[in-house]
């Protein structure tokens, strides 16, 4: 058995700002690297390649917040983060604030499989970089017109971005191979206007990527200060392991306990997916290929979709609990729409 | 109640080379940063205020591989890393790679404070110290004759060097204040040799520091990379919270997970502490102020000293359990010896 599942960030924009053709770009966005990394484990690749392989589409992608088209900082340039962990042999490898790696998935990678290190940040990763042979980028190949709007828009004192979605978003992908191999991936730009030189979850292993065979493997996305805090993924997998929670009551939970005020936070985990509902706003969630079978045996054929997600303008303490209820009932409900 | 413990770091040094000279001055630095540490707690302080102070002290003190006289990178620079938690609010603050920042645990604390990030990192985290009026000062300051030595000797191949202990040390301190508000800092200049923009597991939440009221809180030493695939700081406070281990059985078994083939690992845990022992090596280890109580209503009173650690370079699995299986034992002979 093996599966995929994807996120292109927890950001959100208004419904009606988003037009028909342009939801039509974002579907065709997440089919792309859905369909990319699943291809990896129709041939009997590894979840590691799978993950990396559906991430770098992502990263590609200039409608999504990592690699080309990344969130900026509040200086309008691009600072990516990106991790990879194997869950098998519990390796990891990162990277954050780097500026001219076309691919940080890539070079995380790296850094796991050839460096006697986990994370490298700047321009120490840079240099390792050039001494793996990859070819640096200049940073305005990551800069788009439409992440430039953003960024002044935020800078003007609006609240959300109506340009695009994910202006908090990452993108990530958890696999699971034929041969029971759990994997996670993350990459991101982080969020507009950030500070330079700020590192959000996604790099962090525990906080927004981790895998554990055997257990699951997560990417998170969402306000990623508040994931570091809470050490989001490690959180899921220690309920899952020692209490005995099965992985969608262990996302539920530490979804609640990332979830506080004005912080959005969704988490894809492995063999599973989480996401947020609500009838006003529109964001890429998780996207999860067949088949895959959780703890009580519902198996989740092929989904490509844009959910509505709550807004995080409003969001607290009560209302996110009640949000989170609706959970369960919505992944049933689109369990028996696509079984 | 108010308890504060202290660790000066993983590395170790063959007791033959370290004079009685030599261990009186690392004794006297460990004593002032414990005595500082306590004497907040003691005039009604927070055992964040605690914490903070306890590391500055070991920053200022070159003999500890922490602010002045930091181990350094390849090219013979310091670049330090630094973090702090409130366990209280769990509020966290970080910075890595930076090298013009006096005290980094002061500044990882106004990011706390003072940003709406947890972890800032290199320039960005620099220029957030001038934003906040920090003085920067030049990267020789951080630099000893030592360390250099030290470096010189890790680059003609010598794998542990003889001139000072924590080649892979860090300095730590966690503290329960009277109002039963748990706090943990970690400060460190990473690796003797390691590669510029490397960062280990310090100034990551949940791998090298961590802290949660009710639970515990952790301050990390060892081989970074190990702490940083295991999150060991969150997976001990795991076990406390969800599996009902005490904080001595959780470090323990956080700490035969952490511990592998070529890997030096201590934990310096809240209310409790951790160490290794063997007569070989030499190096600082946890240190704590009286009176702490811990699980099983063991109180320990005040003990400052250095211990004989195991050896990293022949350690493996075998050998790493049958060693840890020597801790509990000392910790009661610690604990007899001092009630």
């Amino acid at each position: 058995m093996h599966a995929i599942a994807i996120h292109g960030g927890a950001g959100a924009v208004p419904r009606a700002s988003l037009s028909a053709e342009r939801e039509q770009r974002f579907r065709a966005g997440l089919a792309a690297a859905l369909d990319g990394g699943y291809a990896v484990l129709e041939k009997g690749g590894t979840s590691l390649d799978a993950v990396a392989t559906a991430v770098r589409i992502l990263e590609d992608d200039p409608l999504f917040n990592a690699g080309h088209g990344a969130a900026l900082t509040r200086d309008g340039a691009a600072e990516l983060d990106a991790a990879i962990m194997d869950g098998q042999q519990m390796r990891a490898g990162a990277v954050a604030s780097v500026r001219h790696v076309k691919n940080p998935i890539d070079l995380a990678r790296r850094v796991m499989e050839k460096s006697r290190h986990v994370l490298l940040v700047g321009a120490g990763a840079e240099e390792f970089a050039l001494e793996e042979q990859f070819a640096l980028v200049p940073n305005h190949y990551f800069r788009t017109a439409e992440r430039l709007q953003q960024l002044q828009s935020e800078q003007r004192g609006e609240r959300m971005s109506e340009l695009l979605p994910t202006s908090r978003g990452t993108v990530g992908a958890v696999a699971l191979d034929g041969a029971g191999n759990l994997a996670a991936a993350t990459s991101t730009g982080g969020m507009t206007n950030k500070r330079p030189g700020r590192v959000g979850d996604s790099p962090i292993i525990g906080a927004g990527t981790y895998a554990k065979n055997g257990v699951c493997a997560v990417s998170a996305t969402g306000h990623g200060e508040y994931f570091i805090r809470a050490v989001a993924a490690h959180h899921v997998c220690a309920a899952v392991q020692y209490r005995g929670l099965s992985l969608q009551q262990a996302v539920r939970e530490t979804g609640l306990a990332v979830t506080g005020p004005n912080c959005l936070g969704n988490l894809s985990a492995g063999e599973n997916m989480f996401t947020n509902i609500d009838d006003r706003i529109v964001t890429m969630e998780a996207v999860v290929k067949r088949p895959v079978v959780v703890n009580d045996a519902i198996a989740i054929r092929s989904m490509v979709y844009l959910t509505l997600s709550y807004d995080h303008r409003v969001v607290d303490g009560a209302v996110a609990h009640q949000f989170m209820g609706k959970v369960k009932h919505t992944l049933e409900n689109w369990t028996e729409s696509v079984l």
